[in-house]
């Protein structure tokens, strides 16, 4: 709000930002504020984007986001996609001349709470090779989706298409640890276990990591998240996305405008009893619980599991909070004369 | 056609098995008629089926397969999504009572030759382990998409959401050769090379394989699969899914009829120019094929490249069989008394 941000579009991405947090997904929640942050104060974010449509054909559209806090666009759009949903059965937005928009998953759970399946995808800065490649020429472009149930809690899948987010990488080096081959590449194109030599001039691999692993694949998943995202809505792709970092230059070339989204959702009751349906989610999920383990002391989980064990664990014990991070919130207070309770 | 299948669906089915032996997808094949056959012959596949509206709400709709072949139902069922993307923007269609379709690649081509972008998923037959499980629960679910593009081929992605298909193992077996690592467990749930140890009560591994590899990843996309395929549908899902095997027993407990896939298409039209997203796709390829390669000899190709390789080659050479096949091939031809050319 203190850098211009409207009351209504500030407390939305503070949703978006404390849903990961609540949800022990910290790379992608308050410590990424610094980040927003500057962004917008050095005005290479709007904050008061003005939401246009580009165009329309019944069930889909694609939105231009104005240079909006992705954390603003996103929600917007992915209720238009619910709208249109509501109307059609299903609606797909793709969105272009955004921004970093925090965890994926935050979407498609705003579909399920309309008892929609939700989907959502962005593209992101450059930082992982193709298969077969040394260079960074797509992002660790995630992909997210959720399913309603009855009783059970819902499934929530929201994974990134590289083998590891950079986060892990970054982790491993201030702790000093070695990470494990099939992760990144170094400088010259090889396998490196030292997170040094993928931050300097290296790369991430895609799911899949290696030929045995199929690393193809991870690549197939990036590229398909990069077209829908970025190619059909005209944002920027591939190596061309906007970097979300203060210290990073952009691309020479611009190839469309900011980075890109993709939204969906479906309307179960257009396909299937909806009870029905969320009855065979419930024995969906029991029968994956109920999976015989690979080694005493291991579960099967259920995609969202993970997410919802912080969560409990977090509303009762509090969030914490990394002494650099904690800093980077002082300077915030400090800056914009908001006192730190 | 000797079985009861009508002339015309009869003709579908082989373009949808020619596809695969033309672009190199031996395993999705001539290689899988004598299955065909075989189910056929018993009853276990109606060759006359009645396809069935389900429900339908504008954009999406269910088609109840009526038990009939893969090859047919799926065909039929992606031209309504490309009849529904023609109305509405996108259409999305899901088929409950069906069977083996064939390459998952065949049908996103389908949208492509209409220049909008295609999408086909499928459940499979139980052959996977859950993350952190060591019982089968989930097919090798495969997703493929594919983005039509200007002067360069299309952008084609097909791949089984397991790290390997089951037929790579078999073919290791076949040859007296190991597995990598990372590819499947035996039956204890331990990580095996021995491709007999898997065939044998083990299970294939997720994309992503193991802890360091975020297999977790290839298990949620494989769930997604599964619920968008069957669950939505009202199909068997997971561990009940039906097997394409004439001497798999079907599981005893039904979840909902035969197998399910999931088709949608988009409309390019409804987001953008549709010649300045060919344009874009055309650079967005070459962008990649130009990427340094990680090795003297390496290439970074473009999904799609080595089912275009092969079909170039095949086109000219012919398309290789194996002796295994050719003599299923006899078998079919003297209880049909259809001569073998």
């Amino acid at each position: 709000m203190s850098l211009g941000v409207p009351d209504d579009d500030a407390a939305l991405a503070a949703d978006v930002l404390a849903y990961s947090d609540e949800h022990g997904i910290d790379s992608h929640g308050i410590a990424r504020l610094k980040t927003y942050f500057d962004l917008l104060q050095v005005g290479r974010v709007n904050p008061r984007p003005k939401l246009k449509v580009v165009r329309e054909k019944h069930a889909v559209a694609t939105i231009d986001g104005d240079n909006g806090l992705g954390l603003v666009v996103g929600p917007k759009c992915m209720d238009m996609a619910i709208e249109k949903t509501h109307q059609h059965g299903s609606g797909s937005i793709a969105v272009c001349n955004t921004n970093h928009y925090g965890a994926a998953g935050y979407y498609p759970l705003m579909a399920v709470k309309k008892d929609y399946i939700g989907l959502s995808m962005t593209n992101t800065t450059k930082g992982v090779a193709p298969f077969n490649g040394k260079e960074k020429m797509l992002g660790t472009n995630p992909v997210a989706l959720a399913f309603p149930s009855l009783n059970e809690p819902e499934v929530v899948i929201d994974f990134a298409s590289s083998t590891v987010a950079y986060g892990k990488v970054e982790i491993a080096q201030r702790e000093g640890e070695k990470i494990p081959l099939g992760w990144c590449l170094d400088e010259n194109g090889l396998p490196t276990t030292n997170p040094e030599e993928m931050i300097n001039g290296g790369a991430l691999l895609p799911l899949g990591s290696s030929k045995e692993g199929s690393g193809h694949k991870g690549y197939c998943l990036a590229g398909a998240v990069d077209i829908l995202s970025a190619v059909l809505s005209g944002a920027n792709w591939g190596p061309f996305a906007t970097p979300f970092a203060i210290n990073a230059s952009i691309s020479g070339t611009q190839v469309g405008k900011g980075i890109g989204h993709f939204f969906v959702a479906w309307d179960i009751e257009g396909f299937r009893d909806l009870i029905a349906f969320k009855k065979s989610m419930d024995h969906w999920i029991v029968t994956m619980r109920n999976a015989i383990a690979r080694e005493e002391g291991a579960k099967v989980l259920v995609p969202g599991d993970p997410e919802r064990e912080a969560y409990a664990r977090r509303i009762k014990e509090g969030i914490p909070i990394h002494p650099i991070i904690l800093d980077q919130l002082k300077t915030i207070s400090h800056a914009c004369n908001v006192p730190l309770r």
